[in-house]
């Protein structure tokens, strides 16, 4: 996984301290995932042992971890104390209790990922802390991590272009009578074979015929038929950074409504790509995708919003949804990915991966957005 | 992934009741994860869009979830009211209110597990019902994953015969120069291959020479030297069931210490497994592996518990700590893992996944313990 140098570590905290202080939050509390390798360029895993980083708005940040993980921070690029605990659970609520001497909490305002931390650390914080108040600290980190460097981008395009390379080896194997899972088995092993990590951005959708309408499909036993259409919602990992991607297949031609959904939602990802750029609203991406789905008469079957931004997660800011008035800046990374979906029949989705440039946008995915047809 | 059938569903509602009663909780809240599987059979992905699956002791439980997923609860094996939200987060709050509308949670007991629950989801849970009391449902749920039955340890034994396949097939591949990560790569490809499912219970840990001394190494670009210890910390996924084993390994002959601590760690694993019997406690196990490298003289270089329960998680219920009075039932299964780290010269553990059953215990792996030389 990439581990940011220490400039840019030491660099993001100073952009950190300053949106911290416009929400007017006084510590920061981060738990293991994407917004912890990003500021401390540490990498731990989610268990049933706590780890929390304390950020204080002013001051040296704490770390509370388990004695066998302490050799990790021995060479951060930043001046951290950490308190850790052993095997046995006594030994917990006493290393939050000093690191919290360290960096104080009590009265204060502290922001925390609610989409990340769990009750599990949020109990130890608060009997450490009884006044503390706590409260949401994402739109801090948010900000930050939002806006993508050169080295981040460079990160993604190379996640982008392992995902396309492993679609194209994985297609001379689709025909009648494959599975589901035997596809998505032979895109998994393709990406990895090409450099992507392990940890996936999420298990590739690969649904054929009428699972194709299912948004949230899992690849399973369905054995494809001629006339099926099949959708591909996949993407890599290169060094944390994210991929996501959707195409659309047929196996053979597939009937008029079918092919006729595809066409609407290509266009209106072409409409969505177009409208992107500096300033621009995720609402009026958002607005523009659906407007050209609608106007087709489907817009009752576009069940989601646009899209998503994309980095070291595959969901996070900005959303692009109808009701976000947020204006999309340079270096900004997230999908665009409108469907109308058939209950029963089959569904179409085209996604891309965009970033915001100076002077507009660009997809970082390049593999043709058309209906392709397979085994001709 | 594995979906338990109608029947086994309705069984395990049933125990459920009595084991919160036991506990004196009236609802119990889980959102996305393997206590949702298992108590549903259904699947859904932790998202910054939240799942909540409201269970009380009397009644009908009820779900909140997005719209676009609501397909998935049409065809549940038991009775569950569904709440849904759009894509406007304005529209996520009613739908928590109207939820518990339906199964109260106003001056109630609600428990939920630490682990797995979000500040996210607690936050609108406090919100639609402020005067509930927020405790840890953990143990009653635990207390039914930790008796597998039948079909659970035909799955966690394939799993375990995937993760020792997938070993024979990439020992080959290790020889002077070669990369950690190069053979993480192998060996996740023939994991795949061979059934695993995409989401491996962890990303294997490979760790060459001085990188074994760390318990949670990542792989990285060392290359392979004549004398290495490897380590191989893997393991597979079938359905949804994990296998998780360690095995040792040098590229020729390694130093005499190195050797030794091998030696010391395979026979405390022996010890491990061979007391491992019904009513057998937790802290006897951890003792039994422990004595034996602390009279070997290596006792401080046994950093961590013994092992830590294995299923639907890799780290579950029981957990093999010497401050755990919990005795073995049959059907409970857990890894025996004991370990020596030399800091900066080399680490071995090994690991094997048990089973309790009705006269002793049998481990589902099989593959010889013995420190293994490659490349003679």
């Amino acid at each position: 996984m990439s581990s940011p140098d220490s400039d840019t570590i030491l660099h993001r905290h100073a952009q950190l301290r300053e949106a911290l202080k416009e929400e007017n939050i006084d510590v920061l509390v981060i738990n293991p995932g994407p917004s912890l390798t990003y500021l401390t360029g540490l990498h731990f895993h989610l268990s049933e042992r706590p780890v929390v980083f304390l950020f204080p708005v002013q001051g040296t940040p704490a770390i509370v971890l388990p004695e066998l993980e302490e050799q990790k921070v021995k060479s951060t690029a930043f001046d951290v104390h950490s308190y850790t605990y052993g095997e046995s659970l006594e030994s917990w609520g006493p290393a939050f209790l000093r690191a919290t001497e360290h960096v104080p909490l009590a009265d204060l305002r502290v922001g925390v990922e609610p989409v990340h931390l769990r009750v599990l650390e949020l109990r130890f914080l608060e009997k450490a802390a009884p006044s503390a108040t706590f409260v949401s600290g994402e739109q801090a980190v948010a900000k930050l991590r939002m806006q993508k460097d050169d080295a981040e981008l460079d990160l993604m395009l190379r996640a982008t272009h392992i995902a396309e390379k492993a679609l194209k080896k994985t297609l001379p194997l689709v025909r009648e009578g494959v599975t589901e899972t035997e596809i998505a088995g032979q895109l998994i092993g393709h990406m990895l074979a090409l450099g992507s990590g392990g940890e996936l951005p999420f298990q590739p959708i690969i649904a054929f015929g009428a699972n194709s309408a299912n948004p949230h499909a899992v690849p399973g036993e369905y054995e494809l038929m001629r006339g099926d259409l099949l959708l591909f919602d996949w993407g890599a990992n290169y060094r944390g950074y994210f991929s996501d991607l959707t195409r659309m297949f047929s196996l053979g031609e597939p009937d008029g409504e079918l092919r006729n959904i595809t066409d609407i939602v290509h266009r209106a990802n072409t409409a969505g790509r177009k409208i992107a750029a500096p300033d621009i609203s995720a609402a009026q991406i958002d607005g523009a995708t659906r407007s050209v789905i609608a106007e087709a008469g489907y817009g009752e079957y576009f069940v989601h919003r646009t899209g998503h931004g994309l980095g070291l997660e595959v969901h996070e800011a900005p959303f692009i949804r109808g009701d976000n008035p947020r204006l999309l800046k340079p270096g900004m990374t997230f999908t665009i990915e409108p469907g109308i979906y058939l209950n029963g029949r089959g569904g179409a989705r085209i996604e891309d991966d965009m970033v915001i440039t100076n002077d507009g946008a660009r997809s970082l995915s390049t593999f043709p957005r058309e209906l392709t047809l397979l085994g001709g």
